[in-house]
């Protein structure tokens, strides 16, 4: 049997923040949420003795000839160290015969463009069509794939941003001012930034929520990507019910590991409440943002489905760019 | 980064059916039962369209520096068109930093490895010392691991065994007569095998359950390692109850995919019942068995412990042997 490995250059070389991956992610989105999508309960290893943790995921969409799936990793000691927070890779299975057919050596690259990717299509629907100021909350890595998806789907002319490490900001606020050519403001709270916003986008593993309902204002948008853990919290729990539209990436997941989790937990929002899925808005079954003042929030888990449909999308054009080596196993 | 790759051949040439094998995969039970191991629930993809399923597992054991995460299929379809029924890979990761350290290409070997290898520990604890026969359901690869393994652990003269197939199970018999020097009865009934073993070891994907609380026999220890997923059922319900002692690789598992989940769901069981782990037994916590006269029950699921200790052999024999292929990813 042969299986190709692609590394993560021949990988970055064929996939990136591209109109065309937006669409592919929306259409996995749509799929899901017409059940032709398998999805099974993520995997989460807690290597606590490392700080670390280790996320598995895959989905099964019908039809297609392949499958993946995706382990990601993150050890929050690394940095300390001179490496890399996040890492992982993708496995490509034939849906016909289960047979291994690719391995993606990502390292994690692919996760971080599949988690920015559905943040521009949340706010794709969800965020008012004319924005003026975006926002952020975190500096890392996805601090910076989410707001450059955004900018494929919404111009915006101000980038308000808060992190905890002024060091790392000043950087951020640096790349994203020659990258996106917009006006960058260091916040010293995230008060100002969601105050500041149209759109925000919350990055951080915090365990602790520190973004405040009263902070909430006619027509924001916000995408809450950072929680993917029972343990993990960005948002008050009473933000979400203050919104006018809660939509999840899969309301089972967040249900379990996202912000959604803590609401339910309080006891303020139920699983009958009046709350949406990505993919319902993706394909047309629900509608997005319906008037100017409308406060909306969507949580982010990241679903397997993504996991399957980048990996595809990057197979499929490396095998076309005759990227990758063959090995006989 | 550096990855190592392993191809099947040098992790057959690496590990195999011996000794320290099982006292390795015992070691890894004996963990798992005194909760040194974390044991994230198991991810079963249906890729029903093509009657094919994959099995993903993993488990990381405190202390050691590496764990894997295990993706095995198995599609129905396969052996009508001339390919092995299953396949898979082990990837093997840094519990110090989540970076992936080697990828163990096995195509399925080293899955049908440990879980022979723990049929060998059920049976070292649970079979009578001295045994004059051993059984057999079905005649596929399981059936040739769990009786060469069973082999390493007790000494029989006869072996029964059913299958479906006519021409498969002569191959069987024929094989097994060579390779273990004992007589081989080829049965036209599973009720010839069940009454005529000390030992029997069931190993069909059976949807429908047959082997019959009425066969069983004072002495009797039956391991029944093929359910694995909650559609699946060997043994009728009762035979849980009517055994002595029920053994469970995880109960919690085999409570969701085991024999056990369907003794469960006709109420004919308690999870408050006395049902033992496997680990128990291999640490020494509780016995094994008691008595010449006692009928037992090895329900084995298959657990991420298992394959985390399997992976971690397989790599450490390889790199003494200087084995495997480092890439740059």
């Amino acid at each position: 049997m042969k299986v190709t490995i692609l590394k993560e250059a021949e990988i970055r070389s064929c996939v990136s923040l591209d109109v065309d991956a937006i669409e592919a992610i929306a259409d996995g989105f749509s799929r899901l949420a017409s059940g032709q999508a398998s999805l099974p309960p993520v995997i989460c290893v807690d290597v606590a003795d490392n700080h670390g943790e280790v996320d598995i995921k895959t989905a099964y969409i019908q039809g297609l000839d392949y499958f993946a799936v995706k382990i990601a990793s993150g050890f929050y000691d690394n940095p300390l160290a001179g490496l890399p927070y996040g890492s992982g890779l993708m496995i490509i299975l034939s849906a016909k015969t289960g047979f291994v057919q690719a391995l993606l050596l990502d390292n994690g690259y692919l996760t971080d463009l599949r988690t920015g990717l559905a943040g521009a299509i949340a706010a794709r629907h969800l965020a008012r069509q004319q924005i003026e100021s975006a926002g952020v909350i975190g500096s890392g890595t996805q601090a910076r794939y989410q707001i450059k998806a955004l900018k494929l789907v919404r111009d915006f002319k101000r980038l308000y941003v808060y992190g905890i490490d002024p060091q790392q900001v000043d950087q951020y606020a640096h790349e994203m001012r020659s990258a996106l050519g917009v006006e960058v403001i260091v916040a010293d709270h995230p008060e100002i930034v969601v105050r500041g916003s149209d759109v925000v986008v919350t990055t951080t593993p915090s365990r602790i929520p520190y973004l405040k309902a009263e902070w909430l204002h006619p027509g924001l948008h916000i995408t809450c990507m950072g929680s993917d853990t029972e343990y993990k919290q960005e948002l008050y729990a009473d933000v979400l019910k203050s919104a006018d539209r809660l939509v999840c990436d899969r309301i089972a997941q967040c249900a379990r590991l996202g912000e959604l989790h803590h609401a339910l937990e309080a006891g303020l929002i139920s699983v009958d409440d009046q709350i949406s899925e990505l993919g319902e808005l993706t394909s047309g079954r629900k509608p997005g943002r319906e008037h100017e003042n409308e406060i909306t929030v969507c949580d982010l888990t990241g679903v397997g489905v993504q996991d399957t449909v980048i990996a595809l999308l990057a197979y499929e054009r490396a095998l076309r760019k005759g990227l990758g080596n063959s090995i006989e196993v």
